[in-house]
């Protein structure tokens, strides 16, 4: 299939005039320009979004979900060539794009059962004839900022709750995705006409570069920031909302490990460290990073390990059989190298990590995996770089392997294999993985969109999908009714005029 | 009694060395002075803290709420001494110094129950053999910044939490109360002696200034920082947290309105008036500041409640059948006074307001309460002032009272008095208040402690004290537990090494 | 459409061989015949559920939601179809019929949601090195018995959800509608074949008359047994499941009052009344069946209502513009007739209730619906006739009206039509209505399906459909996990053998 | 200490006149004899309960927590006491009767908690303009009726949390404990009395035989009764109580087995063993009474455990080191000896088992603990007998482990030691054990009070104590609240009158 033809799937064209160029990281080649919104249009936008608050709040969840249902009988209708399109545009492989629309559907699918639920509370009151309760309302518009490598999950995971939940979402996707998001408002458009009457401007796309972004991260009228991608984007981003005592949900850097104990089923560590460590190019914010071999088990795991690695299928990402596709960009390719290079400058051994197909991709930037066997957690180690860079190093005790696990500035995901109960459970327990995602016998990426996602620490402490995240998207007001005849203080209070 | 007999209940002295001086707002006497805290003591003190929460959050949280459960009987026991205190350096009536140690009570029982809770999930996982589950982890030292109206309450709301969520926690009171923050720990200390083998330093008093505030809240050994007081406060708080990706509750200013709809019950409105804009001279953060009554009611209301304003006892908040005791101090009486001029020049017409009392305490500030009957909602109405002045204003729909109400920066509490069911559910609607506290037929304050409290907003954004509010001193951990022997991946995605 | 044409849409005939003998309350024509299910059978019928269950429990629950989603979209798909053929079953009016089916299609959205939370909790616990969780698993084969008034509801809310907790169902659909039930499955195996691997059997539909149903209910392989119908048969049924311990799920008669007090919106209260106590005939278990009035009102809505009943469209159910079709068979009609006689002799004023339509429907049992003034809540009154009689009584005050509502057998519905705040929190309060249901200015019947639905005392305790109903279709497990070497004791006992 | 010192704490004498005897199991010495409550009584004792429902319902549920509070700090301070009558009268060991009295305690502490909670839910409507929600409600007087062997700890499960929700209790207690029966209502009065203005009759106990108790649980004035005791007992229970819709709370006989697998800590599963088989004479509901052992570690474990079971130290069960005192009484003695004959025909190999000390107690029934070595789960192990016996038997595969674990009638406890996490969650998992409680590495008795307690199939389905246990003793009310001007109908029915 031609670029072009994905493209017009959506009522994309491969226009090139002014704007931002979305460019494919397959093979370096432009697909379109796309025009980019002037951070003039920023109070415009709010006061749309701030239209559709207003009438919005007021339908009904239930039917605020019939909106999210049909956004989701939309995706599964566009599945393949939303799949396609993001591997076009981010360069992870077909089956990797199809999982990430999967995860589309399966969050509309969730949002709908929570559009008849949105449970507060009723509480015992201490007054007699007093009725206590605590309800969640609508919130406003919510900003959504996104990073190239999941270009449509994470608007969905947010849009799906907000939309339920009765705010309005302003998305502002990476300047490396825009046509993965122009795609995604096509097909909410297709939804909203078949719901009705939705409110004009219940989802807004915003494409542009940096200024249009902190114009709207600014904004007081967006009491919600959703935001995706670095640690350095998030801490300003995190800075300039409490300026306005907005509220963030941040998605920052990961720099996620797995501990292989002594116990460890190895064929099936052996796969998960493939998966999570070489899948989307070791571009995903859950991707591993860190082994954490115990010294028993190094000997036989790493040489599987890179005989493993060597035989990865590299190429073009919507390819069949292809494990691996390319970098981003040309940056990626230099960051990682820089990494590489100082890995051995604090004593790491380095396997692969090379440019590769540069003959076929002159303008694309496929590289194999690393290895690299480090003597310690050094400063490398401690960094998050977006490359498929795993850094080995081995333990003794569990303890050890635990510190070392908790021992970055980053708290997204982390994982042990092994089948020792005990050291499982302490693993996960409250002097376990300070990670907001411990798995056990899984990999640290591949969430499933019922549990809460996200991290603590530096990774930000926002919570997005499943579990009650949804309260972040809504208001808690706690309300107490006197329906009495009588005005009794709380803790006994007297207070009376004679 | 003598202001020496209350301290010593608490083996505190009316010492007067160097230090911050405490002041009682009584009658502006010196209390005591008590030694401050150097900022570059604040690395250890979080050390400290750091130690204590190694060993606290292996403490199963029953036991923990063991230690909460000692707290609450001894300040059972402590409560009139401390009622005292409390009324003695804050200046509010003995009522309700009594109310607020009650408070304190009530929060320690709640967290007890809350010790065998601190519930997580166990969620259904999209794959066999896979076990899905979330689980609240200890977070790690809180620091609890509190403000001179509540000297007592706010650091119990958060500290009975955070001890029964394996959190220490590191206390910075107001400058103008040190004394009774003094006297908290050494009921706490009661409390773990009898506990027996609590760690040191789960609770630490931080006495002193802006700068050793300052140094604490950006220190990255507290991830958690709970701050009540100022907006100014707590949009610096915010920010410097944010630098630091810590988390914040923040109970910020309020700027609380009642709404008095033609069916409300006169009586009872007039009383929770009274209560609510007097009660702690104007000086509580829930304090009705805004009067909002409906056009066909306010000739009935406004004479009766200037009539009421009139018979207040002002006087020796200690005294028997005092209903409102002084200003904190001097700042307070001048950003009074300032505000009524303001208002003036606003339009406003000002009943009250004067100094009073100035033969029997020359260096005290005892003022009337103060009505102003405002043309409409102008700048100064919008701004909060720690003090005893109720601004006055008539509406003609319920619409254009709800907008009134919402009309301002600040979103901590509202009330709105009628019995026509209607108007009191719209008001508690998406579309009704936006206040974090909604209440109907109650004034503004007096929660119970089995809400969450907090607001929107300028407010901050926090909740402390019932509900779930608990959350926000632990993490959460989102686990998936593998326990076949197969790996499939989530969203079905397929990755396989040949 | 020809009855017949209904019927070929899920693939069934006018067959008239031996069976259960379908007949439509509309023209009392035989539909068709159905083949029903010997008692003997009951046996295979319940190991081929125990077998279905084998697999299905392990089937993860999100995947066991497609199923329920896919149902979802083929009851979308045949939503006329269906609620056509409901019409012609059940005699209700087409609107009903659809929205009936609307109320699967919810059910199914809600369930397609829980497939994913399904959520027990972990549990904070008072031993070091322990972890305490409750889990839900699938419970077993489930058999649903249902009523002829919501000949396909009743199954879909029960289905729905025992199908995404894991339950195979078994279900036993009133003998008078057959053909529905039938239908339904054809529905169902729409989906599974969609769905592609769902074991044999997961839903069985069991033809047949009450020894059939017996032997079903007295099964100790059917752990759960949820049945709708009358008081008589849910005793029975009561009865029959606690001998072997398995649990019930009872939706039984319903006597729904609504209070009208003198500050109700009486056009609204009118219209409300109307669709509660003509819709359906008068045959739904939420039926406004006791209209309690205030004196001062009573003589302003009484006439309004007498005139609304008189302009009522009875006819042909099927029929655009028909409001009120016929009651179920002749029976009903006797019933009904023996009712009004017994009101007349314990003091009551009959009007309507007469028969009608005869000539055009000879063998079908059309009526007028009966207003019945009484002097007091008699034994007629306290008793469910399932038929469209309302019975009006007058109050004087809210305590009056409360006692009256409650004063009955049956605690399924209520509802007060009140502005008054206080009127209407009491009425919702502990000392208020003792039903499950409760409303406030809506009739008693037309539930939404996020709540749950059901009622107390000789209701039969059951909730089906929101909330938390789902936790009937599980079971609950509490499970401590030990990770520690030690071996504490709860309660710390201390038990140590030399 | 004498017999009757005991008695004396509790103004309790050791009087001898007509009614029921109370006997000590530890020398068979009649303690006293009781008053019997005769049958005829039944209505005044539940319209006594019905007067106090009247009046406690209403009282806001936080101070009903109060009184709870006030009866655990009476219990603390009676703890020694009536632990020491426990023992006395039941014949469990001292140490037990603390730990007894301490989970009377614990649940009081947690009832406490719950008292700010009882959380229903605020749910969204699929209405403009509508509010829904789910209130619990108080639900009516409780029938409690208890066991021997529990003779205390069950009436504060079940009297402190059906206080707290608003429910007078009426206690049954066995017919052998009625001393500490009496005990735990002198000290209820203790807090009562405390309290102020509980209503008379909050609590009230019912001492004798069969028919009182017959007479109770058939009374429609008892919507709740909660049974623990015998599956015969049960049934007759289960099937009263349904011939008029009550609802009950079952807590019946439990077979609880241990699974020792290979990977097992032995020298934990020791102690577990002992303490879960031995303690309390075998006379416990979640005793251990089979044991099913891999056959690779049965060579080495039950060597060592006959070793155990010959060191234990039997006895007067008041004085330091006994850890096993006597059984009931000569029925107990008797069924044991049926029971090991019974074993012996089957193929059992019995080690122990004898009648001991009766020198010491001629008139007490003390015997060695039995291990019975048998060829398979014949009918004996089927069957609980309250002695210490415990049932052995070996298995190859986790699959027919659990098979044998599941395939009683029985559904109470159970336990898995093992090591390996596959195992482990294997066995929790929902194709594991079949019980309410399932532990890994603890024995089946010992449970902490945060979990719910009880057992599905013969052990009854109730729930009892922690998680959401609390919700059986009140009822939920589903109420929507329409605050719009129009009446629009759920499921989006049409119906109108022109």
């Amino acid at each position: 299939m031609q670029h072009s033809d994905i493209l017009s799937r959506f009522g994309l064209t491969s226009s090139t005039g002014a704007g931002l160029t979305a460019r494919s990281p397959v093979d370096g080649s432009t697909l379109a320009t796309v025009a980019e919104t002037d951070a003039a249009l920023v109070p415009d936008i709010v006061a749309n979004a701030a239209r559709a608050f207003e009438a919005w709040r007021s339908v009904p969840a239930p039917r605020r979900g019939e909106l999210v249902r049909l956004l989701g009988e939309e995706l599964r209708a566009a599945k393949e060539d939303l799949g396609r399109l993001v591997s076009l545009e981010a360069g992870k492989i077909y089956q990797e794009g199809l999982g990430e629309v999967q995860e589309m559907i399966d969050i509309c699918d969730f949002a709908v059962g929570l559009s008849r639920q949105l449970y507060g509370l009723t509480i015992a009151s201490e007054r007699p004839g007093h009725a206590m309760r605590e309800t969640w309302h609508p919130m406003g518009p919510c900003l959504v900022i996104s990073a190239f490598n999941f270009p449509v999950a994470v608007w969905s995971w947010n849009a799906a709750l907000a939309l339920v939940c009765g705010d309005p979402v302003i998305w502002k996707p990476s300047e490396k995705t825009p046509l993965t998001a122009a795609a995604c408002q096509v097909i909410f458009e297709r939804a909203a006409a078949r719901f009705g009457d939705a409110p004009a401007n219940l989802s807004q796309v915003v494409q542009g570069s940096r200024a249009v972004g902190e114009a709207l991260v600014a904004h007081p009228g967006l009491p919600l920031v959703s935001a995706t991608g670095s640690t350095r984007m998030g801490r300003e981003v995190a800075k300039s909302v409490a300026d306005r005592f907005g509220r963030t949900i941040l998605e920052l850097g990961g720099n996620n490990a797995m501990i292989v104990a002594p116990s460890a089923d190895l064929d099936m560590a052996l796969r998960a460290i493939l998966f999570s460590a070489v899948g989307t190019c070791g571009q995903r914010c859950t991707t591993l990073r860190r082994l954490i071999v115990h010294k028993d088990v190094a000997g036989k795991l790493l040489p599987r390990l890179k005989s493993a690695y060597a035989s990865v299928a590299i190429g073009n990402p919507l390819d069949d059989g292809i494990l691996m596709g390319p970098l981003v960009d040309a940056d990626a390719f230099k960051a990682m190298q820089s990494a590489l290079e100082k890995a051995k400058a604090e004593g790491g051994s380095v396997t692969g990590g090379a440019r590769t197909l540069t003959d076929r991709f002159a303008d694309a930037f496929y590289v194999t995996p690393a290895i690299v066997e480090m003597p310690g957690q050094t400063e490398v180690v401690r960094h998050e770089t977006f490359a498929p860079i795993l850094y080995v190093m081995t333990y003794e005790t569990l303890d050890e392997a635990i510190a070392l696990q908790n021992a970055v500035p980053q708290g997204l995901s982390s994982c042990i294999f092994s089948t020792d109960l005990r050291e499982t459970e302490r693993f996960l327990s409250a002097s376990g993985s300070d990670c907001g995602i411990a798995n056990v016998n899984i990999g640290p990426s591949g969430a499933e969109i019922g549990g809460a996602f996200g991290g603590e620490k530096d990774t930000g402490g926002g919570r997005e999908s499943g579990s009650d995240a949804w309260k972040a998207y809504m208001r808690r007001q706690t309300a107490t009714v006197n329906y009495s005849s009588a005005l009794p203080l709380a803790q006994g209070i007297k207070f009376d005029v004679g």
